[in-house]
Parts: C-alpha cells; sequence; structure tokens
C-alpha cells in the first residue's frame, strides 16, 4: 500500500465519503487510489476557489466534513478566498494539498511555492508529511483537527513521494473532540444579568442560531424580557414558519448602532462582540452603547444551546411557543422591487429549502420578510470575501441531498467571481436555482464611495460599474450547461421559479433590478 | 492631501501610469482620489486573479510595472496564483491592497486576514503603512523595489486611516536599481568553458531570450560550435523571422534529459539548472547529464545581454547573420491537428504580434513551427499556476499598444480558470483574439495518470473529463461581450483567424481538437 492509498482508506474510516477535487500531477497518485478504492464520491471544480466553497457548503448541510483535493501552493492559492469564508463558517474541511517530492522542492521547480506558509493563514491546523508511513496517521490527526467544535480548517500538505512511496498504513479513526467546556460562573453570571443587568440582548451564532438554540432563546427573552438578536454573519439559520421571528444585527454602522443602543448587556452566545465591517472616520468600531456590558455566555468552540439550556435552568424559563407567522402571502406583481422580490421568494420558497445569500446590497431586506416562508434554512456569507454563494450553493446541494431545493440570492458582481460553480451544479444535477440579481454594477461601493462624501467620477465609475458590456447571465449559464432566462417583472420572475422548483436539476433566472 | 491622494500623486511621479483594479470598501479613498487626480488609467478585472495577470503581461510588454489595487487579504489570496507565475516571470509589479484600519483590525471584523502573510509568499518586498504622511515615502520604495532588475513584485498594504487621514506627502521618484554587476570572472570561464568544455549549450532566459540576446547567442554559437537552447519557461521570447531558430528544453521529462544529454557543459545565461516539472519515480530531479558541468554566466538579476555581449568581445565571435527562415506556409485544410493548426498560426500570423500561450498539451510543438511565421512575441505560463494565458493577453494588449495584435492560445480547462478576462477584453475593446483548444478534458493529467501506470477509471475520469456538460466557449464570451465563433476544420479557424485579425476588438474561437 502506498501513501495516497492509506490516505483514501483512512479518510474513509474517518467518516469522509466526499471530495471536492481540482486534481494536477501531483496529486495523481491519489487519484488512481480513488480509482482502486471504492466509496468517495469526487465531485470536481473547474477552479479552487469553486472546490473549497463548495467543501463549506456541503459542511453546513451534512454537519460533517469533507475533502478537498487542491494541486500545490497555487491551487490552494486560488481557493484561499473560500478557505477564510469557510474559516469564519467555522466549517470543517480537511485540505489534501499535493506537493512538490521531498527531494525536488530544492530545486524550486515553477510550481513550487510556499504551500505551508498559506496554508497557515486559513487552517487551524497544518501538517507536511514527509514519509509515507506516517500518511494514515497524519490523515487520521487531520480529520480529528477539523472535527474541533464547531469546525475547523485543517490541511494535509502531502509532497507527491509520500503519496507514491510503499509503506502506508491505515490510520485509526479518531474521536471527533467534545465542545470546550463552558467557563465556570458564566451561566450565573448570565442569569444575574438576565434578572438586575437593565435591558438584556441576547446575541445568537453559530449552533445557537439553529431551530433548538432558536427555541431555548425566545424562553428565556420571554421569561426574562431579553431582545434576541443574531449575528451579522451566520453559517446557517433556521428560518421560515415555526421559527424564531428576530433580526440580525444590521450591516450598515449607523443602523447597527441605533439597532443595538437600547441595550444595556449583551450576551454573547457563540457571538463575537458586534463590530463594523469597516471603520468609517468619525465613527467607533464597535455598534454596542459604549456603556454596555457584555458577558460571554459560550464562545464559538463551547456548546451554545447547551448554554442557553443551562440557562433555561438556572432561571427557571417556562416552555413557549413562538408567535404564530401571519400566512404566506401571493407572489408579488409588476416592478421587481427589494419588497416585491421578498413576498414572491416567501410566496414561493419550497419546504426545506436552503437559501445561499450572496445578495449583497439588494438583499438586505430579504432576511425579514421571508418569516412567513417555509421553514428553510439560511446560509449567509461568513468572511465578506464576496465569491462564495454559488459554491456554497453547490455544495450545501450535495450535503443535503437531493430532496432539498437550493436558491441562491446572488448578486452579480460577486457571482462573477466563482460562475464556474454551475458547471458543477450541471455535472452533478443538482437541485439548484440561482437567482442573479443584475444591476450590473458593484452597488454597494458606490454607496460606499458617497459615503465618502461625493458623487463616482468616471474613473471612478469605471472600476464600479460593471456594464459597457452588460453580462448575459443567460448566456454564461447556457454555456456551462445549465438552462436559465431573464425576467425583468415579478410576474414573470415567479413563473420561472416555479418552473424551476417543479423539476429536477439547476436553472438560473437573470432577475433585472 | 490624504494619504491616498498622496499616493496616486507618487504613483504617477515614479512613472505608474496604469492601474489593475478590482476595489473595495477600504480602497474608496483611493478610488475617490483616482476621481481628482488625473493620468492613471484604471481597468476593472472581475476577479483578482485577472488583475494580478493583466498587471504580468502588461509588464512584459511595456517593460515597467503598473499598479494592481486589491481589496483586503482575501481579495490579495484571490489573486496570488497569478502572482506566483508573475514571480516566477520577474516582471515588476506593485500591489496596492487596502486593509482595515489600524485601529479596527484587533477588532477582527469578518474579512480580517494576515494580509500581510499573504502578502509574503509572492512578494520580494512588502509593507503595511500605518501613517498617511508616510504613504508617499513608501509608494516610492515600492515603486523602486519593483524596479529591481529584471522585476519583482512589491506589495504596499494600506490601512484605510493611512488612506483617508491628512498629512499626505508626495514620494519623491526613486531611481530605478541597477542590475547586479556580473560575477567576477564568470565572463572568462565562460569563454574558457566554450573553447575547451566539451559540447557546450548556452541556455537563454530573461532578457537574452529577446532578440539582442539571440543575436549574441548565436555570434557565440558559431564562433564556438557551442548550442543554443531557450528555458522551458520564458515571460516574453521574440520568435518569428530574423529571429534565433532554436528550441526550448522540452517539457517532456524523457525529452528534456534525452535533449540535454549530448552537452558536456551548460552556460546559463538567465536561466536556472534546468529541472523537472515535477518529480517522478524512478527519474532524477535534473534534467541535464549527471557529468556535466553548470556555469552561471549571468543570474536573472544580472544583465544577461550584457553578459553575452562581454562573452562575444572576450572571445572574438565575429558578426553572424541567422539563418534564413523559410516562406511562410499556405494555412492548412482538413482535420485539426497541433501540425495544421501551428502552419496556419504561421501563415496568417500577423506582423509583430504577441502570442500568449497557455496551450498545454496541444501547444507543445507549436513553438518550433512558427519560425517561418512574421516576427513576433511569444508569452508563456511561467509559474505553471495554470489561469494566466487570459488575463496575460489582456495585459499585454494594454501595455503593447493597440497597434499590436494579440493571440492568446489557450487550453479549455485553463481558460475556465479566469474566463472573466474577456469581459474586460470585451469593455478595453482590446485588439485580443483567443483560440480556445476545446478537448474538453485536463488532457495533460490523463498523460500523467497513464504515467502511473494505469487507465484512468470513472471516478479518475470524473475529475479530469471537462464533458458533461460540454462548455460552449461561444455562449460564454458572448455572455461577456465578446463576439465567438466555433470551428470544426482548419479552413473555418482560418477564416476566423483572418476575421479577427481585420477588425478591431476581441473575438473568440473555439476550436473542437
Amino acid at each position: 500500500m502506498n501513501g495516497a492509498e492509506s490516505l483514501v482508506r483512512t479518510l474513509l474510516a474517518s467518516g469522509i465519503d466526499t471530495c471536492f477535487a481540482n486534481p494536477g500531477t501531483s496529486e495523481m497518485h491519489f487519484v488512481a487510489a480513488l480509482d482502486q478504492i471504492p466509496g468517495l464520491r469526487c465531485v470536481l471544480g473547474l477552479q479552487e476557489n469553486v472546490v473549497t466553497g463548495m467543501a463549506d457548503g456541503y459542511c453546513r448541510m451534512a454537519e460533517k466534513p469533507a475533502a478537498t483535493l487542491l494541486h500545490c501552493g497555487p491551487g490552494l492559492a486560488n481557493g484561499l478566498a473560500n478557505l477564510h469564508n469557510a474559516r469564519r463558517a467555522r466549517s470543517a474541511i480537511v485540505n489534501i494539498v499535493g506537493d512538490q517530492a521531498t527531494y525536488h522542492r530544492p530545486h524550486d521547480a515553477p510550481l513550487t511555492a510556499d504551500t505551508d506558509a498559506l496554508a497557515r493563514t486559513v487552517s487551524a491546523w497544518t501538517r507536511t508529511t514527509a514519509e509515507a508511513g506516517d500518511v494514515g496517521r497524519d490523515a487520521a490527526i487531520a480529520v480529528q483537527a477539523a472535527r474541533a467544535h464547531p469546525g475547523q480548517i485543517a490541511t494535509l500538505i502531502l509532497p507527491s513521494d509520500a503519496s507514491w512511496s510503499a509503506g502506508g498504513r491505515v490510520g485509526e479513526a479518531l474521536g471527533a473532540p467534545a465542545p470546550a467546556p463552558l467557563d465556570p460562573g458564566a451561566v450565573e453570571t448570565a442569569a444575574r444579568l438576565l434578572r438586575n443587568g437593565g435591558r438584556t440582548l441576547l446575541l445568537l451564532a453559530g449552533s445557537a442560531a439553529l431551530a433548538p438554540g432558536q427555541g431555548l432563546a425566545h424562553r428565556l427573552a420571554r421569561a426574562s424580557g431579553a431582545g434576541v438578536m443574531f449575528d451579522f454573519v451566520n453559517a446557517r439559520m433556521a428560518r421560515g414558519r415555526g421559527r424564531l421571528a428576530a433580526a440580525r444585527v444590521p450591516y450598515a454602522m449607523s443602523e447597527a448602532i441605533a439597532a443595538l443602543a437600547p441595550f444595556d448587556t449583551i450576551l454573547l452566545v457563540g457571538a463575537k462582540p458586534p463590530v463594523g465591517f469597516f471603520a468609517y472616520p468619525g465613527l467607533p468600531s464597535v455598534q454596542y452603547a459604549p456603556t454596555a456590558r457584555l458577558h460571554v455566555l459560550s464562545r464559538p468552540e463551547q456548546d451554545g444551546v447547551a448554554a442557553l439550556q443551562a440557562l433555561v435552568d438556572v432561571i427557571g424559563a417556562p416552555e413557549a411557543p413562538f408567535e404564530a407567522s401571519g400566512p404566506a402571502p401571493e407572489p408579488a406583481r409588476g416592478a421587481v422591487t427589494p419588497e416585491a422580490f421578498a413576498q414572491t421568494l416567501a410566496a414561493l420558497m419550497p419546504e426545506e429549502a436552503i437559501v445561499s445569500d450572496e445578495s449583497i446590497t439588494f438583499g438586505r431586506a430579504l432576511l425579514g420578510a421571508t418569516h412567513v416562508a417555509a421553514p428553510h434554512d439560511w446560509l449567509q456569507l461568513t468572511g465578506g470575501a464576496i465569491g462564495d454563494g454559488l459554491p456554497v450553493a453547490t455544495g450545501a446541494a450535495i450535503g443535503a441531498g437531493a430532496a432539498r431545493r437550493v436558491v441562491s440570492l446572488q448578486a452579480d458582481g460577486s457571482a462573477m467571481y466563482s460562475l464556474q460553480s454551475l458547471w458543477t451544479q450541471a455535472r452533478e444535477n443538482l437541485p439548484c436555482t440561482t437567482i442573479v440579481f443584475s444591476n450590473r454594477r458593484y452597488e454597494i461601493l458606490i454607496g460606499e464611495y458617497r459615503a465618502v462624501g461625493a458623487t463616482p467620477g468616471p474613473t471612478a465609475m469605471d472600476m464600479l460599474d460593471l456594464g459597457r458590456p452588460d453580462l448575459d447571465w443567460v448566456k454564461l449559464a447556457g454555456g456551462m450547461g445549465v438552462e436559465g432566462a431573464r425576467a425583468e417583472t415579478m410576474e414573470a420572475c415567479a413563473d420561472l421559479m416555479r418552473h424551476s422548483f417543479a423539476r429536477p436539476g439547476p436553472f438560473l433566472i437573470e432577475l433585472a433590478i
């Protein structure tokens, strides 16, 4: 058994059954081993940021790590932006990066790069395995590292001679580490603050944003009068009817400051202290009141749901059902507006849909308006590195299985970053509906420019405007085997959504906004 | 004057007049400054690997650095693969990377990443400037660092408060550093080896691969009986009629070893010792004979042409005109083969064309067969990180000016890595003809797999085959505003090439191979 074969067998033994890949020469022995050893589903992405984004989306839905297969430092580099997003999502991913043979590296052949340094910028765990006999052991440790609660990025760099040499041994599967224990006194202090900390906010992130955590937070809110909000960015939120109708912290600094101003105390449940996405001249970095008291009920590496349960127990918060949502609306008619689109989405969203939200400016109002939709999961751009919406949707579809429809709400500028995802959606015949909000500009940046104090001039607009020529998303999708159509009214958009939701496989709607 | 304004004025004063950009919020003050201060041409790329690849292509033709404008660590990460290629091409590039404000960074907002670590993986010079008053000075140093002979990557990281704060001062333009002096005795030793070093090879790379260096190498070869070859990868070679008809070191290990086996001595002129692109079990790392003597006539940071001139002087090599090329052939007819395509390219290549070669497997025979073409420059994938062909072509067109036609010879798998380049070609109406060799698979990897000793099975082919669905390059180009057509015979290909060469602006030919 060579090192590559021991790697495949170890991954399988450790519970990894999906590998998102774009291999190269230094990974050929691994690819050959995959041919010999059945059980690992391999999904090709035509650029590595698609590969890593798919692994992120997969983990958010499957709640276990996938592997990626990447080629040398530059292949890893291409996938770093979505690994950055995955790190912010706290997704579990095991990157396998093939690299130059150990004895060849000193010759500095053209593809040689500092793979280790690149890996460390996003990975909680990085190791280069030089000997075939160690590959299995190290792969098992990598999987365990990725599974550290709630999830981490582990990168195993494999020089090609470690893959092809004999002496491979299958690594024993290692248990997933338990979440870190709650901090001593964290629950008791939270209980005291809930009782007499003034106006108090429960700020949810991570696993606390799913249905069980929402139910516990709602009980605490009802029993104590506290407010509940979601963090601005969340890897996955349970949304729709029968879920908590809480807002998330707004993106815009002034709105976020206004939303958090009333609170004397903020209990952080898997969330970090809320800060601005960027700094702005004359505005503070933090979004909460300068006098507010922040208390960490649970850190991300702890079990936020267990922390909420313990807090419920301490204060004796009774069961409290969610308020009933109103009825689902009818699809909107007429002109395309954010509100009309939100209404149509709420009306037509399939049961247990998965929303991959990279809608940026157009979508800021969507989350509130879709509480009346069928129950669904909502996945966000967690790290701000645009280009994750389509890959995350693609991986989420694979992680959740064919029964769940994935709806990508996708800004056009961001979609161009990783449009190759559409090809994988076609290759795998995934139930992915992509709705591209086509405004043909980086609208968010035009807003940011105005915040600098002026209207963009021609040089600025050369960098902020995506027209001249206009992108044609129906042609782009068609070029990758995905059927699509353009809509300019809400009626046309609703018809295309119904059409797509009723049939298997991917579809793209270019919605003129 | 704020820091951003001082940056723009310093870049202009230092001779930078082109900026390839994909800005974000942290760069808005720079964008605003560009509106206020005329003189910097800004070219938008819809993904950062397009941006950095364009800067590489620009420098290869303009022979001076462009700036790039990138957004935070993840924006830089997206552009690293083509910065890797640019580093191998020894192109001069000044990256401007906007980042979190100095006081905001400790809050670890979602887009925060280790920008400095990412930059250092490809940059010879990296600095983060914290104060507005230092931005001009540091920008001038960055340009000087980029201009270190023959070219380097310099990355200036600008926290947004350094951009927006008052106190900016224009940095004084600094002189470009001279090439490092030749090593003592390097020329004399080379002369001795040319006289009595046995069978000797002059291996050219860098500036020695352009016309003056070729002429000097040819004189040395005629005077001494030495052979001349080009390195396997070259940022830019002068080719065609009236240039040296030398081969480059082959890609395949066995062919390279055979080509270099006859030589007792190899004189390296800007070239590194020839080694395999990858290691293979049972094959050596180096491609020259184990007994061969290697002598460095000039290192890349030295002036290879001056070294050749000095050697010509020492051995008294007389003027020696190149052998006349044969007449240009007629375009080929019938089936599409590498040989037929090479013949047609040689027949139709416009005068002073620029070839951006990312043809990978299909194109290995092209270089030899086009010696009878009109004089042209040939740009190669220097670092092996696929996805540079289209961005380099786009930047080369800008660097060379509208009078020169750029011909991209482009493998389909690699083209998918940075297809967004086509949009910039349309936006800027660049004279770029893209010929996509559409074999719908990673042919190079199928070859590598066979080298492992087997025929790829279904799992492997899932990762090596780009069909299911087939990419439609005419639709993809059309989606980005570039007209295109598909050819399945050499006659059709020739007609489309003539059509494209005769009119301004971009065009894409999908050539079924």
